[in-house]
């Protein structure tokens, strides 16, 4: 089992089926007859060819909420193209706005619009489900990885469409915020807001450059937008001279916004983290305790990760789940296994 | 007002108030015991100090679901250090495992984790509003920045816990898969994922170097991964010899999944973007017409973008709200005016 598996799959039942086979196909129909709720992420053709399209499942499940997720959109001239996330990244415009100033393409750290599609179609299964519960009917829910990314450019999109300007990468500075960036230190690298007048005051005084806050070319926020490189130049050797743990303390006493650039082994290590309960873990048949990150959200009617089971393995509850769903006998099963069905 | 807030403030009415006087807080008091949803994001112990706290709001009215947005999270030593996107990019790893792979922090292109923490907002409060529709109870919903962004380290963040190596940055690359990544071609960039047997074969095909596909070094995944370097320094001048366009259409043709790395105008240019209806627009007051980005999520019993609102003027629906929500007469209404209470 690989570890994006391991990271993607827990809290869920495996039931595996060989959809080549008519039998399989049977087996497929019957249980989203029965489902609540139908994620699938195939391309938009796949699911009405093996004949559990959304029209065939709701004229026999009404109340079925179906919510597919595909690479460019449920419709249109690309409908059926492959993505993945290097070229969602890519053609949905996420990659021309993140990297070095002057530099080469990057992709995000994690499959970001895989994620982010993902949590597009959990929200829009619970808001057509309170509709379910409001009207009694269930219905079909769209989305995917492009349009997550296209809604995930915010401020970007919307600058584009309201100036025709093609944002452009700005490494970890602000457009529109100056000083305000991942600075290199003595000791490796501290991130400083201080753009706000007051704390641009405070972060000079910290240096010991009180000198630059009355120089005219930084005086105020405009200043130092307009002379963003020669101000960086006056300010990174100041920055520099001090190790990153001393200067983010003497910036916190002066309220001046900062934090270190934490590897990954540094965010599990902060008691803040491991607070918020965000390292957890399962138990898993074959790793025994299984670690896991700890939900984003948390309610104070139910604890959320109460009663999590581990990723399973493949094919691990396909008896379980046909006996429970569609009642089938041992016998009926058995014929399935015999035939590689599941 | 700026971008970020018309990108941000779709179908919101605003109401200004002054919670420094006694009869802002009281008008505050009265709205959120009238509420089904509070959405704040304040410091943690900002609400309680206003007297408008859960404990507070949710005594007079035990329906309510009162959703808290914060930086580093709702409790924990922590709590109440400041964040913004910047610092949460850094302290939260995610910059430790994004950019060039030898170059500098660099943060996302938009607010990435402010998104993030919308987004585990809203499906926590459509969560909550689901076991209100059947317990009659509302609850507490509390997400944050930092949290949101923990959960988003997904499979980097696992291998961590997993493994305890630290998951470094890698450019446009990919740790398990060779060739993957962002190619410089003769006038731009193209990416191109071609790790899998089959389509590796295809892509050398494309190239003209056939030759490569039975090099030892290179003949299966295994062997792109540990000669890595070696077989970019054989690819890349290859690739470059190729028009964009060109490639992407040979690549394209032999089934390479492949993408151009698009700016912001090629985007919104793309038919299929259009089509999914990604780029929309507002009727405002001051602007116009004001574009907006599409949703990224589409239902089939409602058009989620039927009847949206430009962004308010600020204060724009402050005496519309009291009214409404207060029954409050015109001449208390002027008075609150009179005060600079709204």
């Amino acid at each position: 089992m690989g570890i994006t598996y391991l990271a993607a799959n827990r809290n869920k039942r495996s039931l595996t089926l060989d959809m080549s086979q008519a039998e399989g196909k049977k087996v497929a129909s019957s249980l989203c007859k029965k489902a609540d709720v139908i994620v699938e992420n195939f391309r938009p053709d796949v699911m009405g060819r093996l004949g559990i399209g959304y029209e065939a499942i709701s004229a026999h499940n009404p109340k079925v909420i179906y919510a597919s997720i595909s690479g460019m959109g449920a419709t249109g001239p690309d409908m059926n193209l492959g993505a993945f996330d290097l070229t969602i990244q890519a053609i949905g415009g996420y990659m021309s706005i993140t990297g070095e100033r002057h530099g080469e393409p990057i992709k995000l750290g994690t499959s970001a619009f895989d994620i982010v599609a993902g949590m597009n179609c959990y929200s829009g299964i619970l808001a057509a489900y309170i509709q379910l519960l409001q009207s009694g009917n269930g219905q079909k829910v769209e989305t995917s990885l492009l349009e997550g990314e296209v809604a995930f450019l915010a401020n970007a999109g919307l600058e584009f469409l309201l100036t025709r300007n093609n944002p452009v990468k700005w490494g970890s500075e602000h457009a529109q915020q100056v000083p305000y960036k991942a600075f290199e230190t003595a000791d490796g690298h501290a991130v400083i807001g201080a753009a706000y007048q007051n704390i641009w005051e405070a972060f000079m005084g910290v240096l010991g450059r009180a000198d630059l806050i009355s120089d005219l070319r930084f005086s105020n926020l405009e200043g130092r937008i307009t002379n963003r490189d020669e101000l960086y130049s006056l300010i990174d050797p100041e920055v520099r001279k001090h190790r990153t743990a001393d200067l983010l303390e003497r910036l916190s006493a002066a309220k001046v916004p900062c934090s270190p650039v934490n590897n990954i082994d540094q965010v599990f290590a902060m008691p803040q983290v491991q607070h918020r309960g965000m390292q957890t873990a399962v138990s898993h048949p074959s790793y025994g305790t299984l670690a896991q990150i700890g939900p984003s959200t948390k309610f104070s009617a139910f604890d959320v990760s109460e009663g999590w089971t581990a990723p399973p393995l493949l094919g691990e509850h396909s008896a379980e789940v046909l006996r429970e769903w569609l009642d089938l006998p041992s016998s009926d099963i058995d014929v399935l296994i015999e035939h590689r069905v599941i």
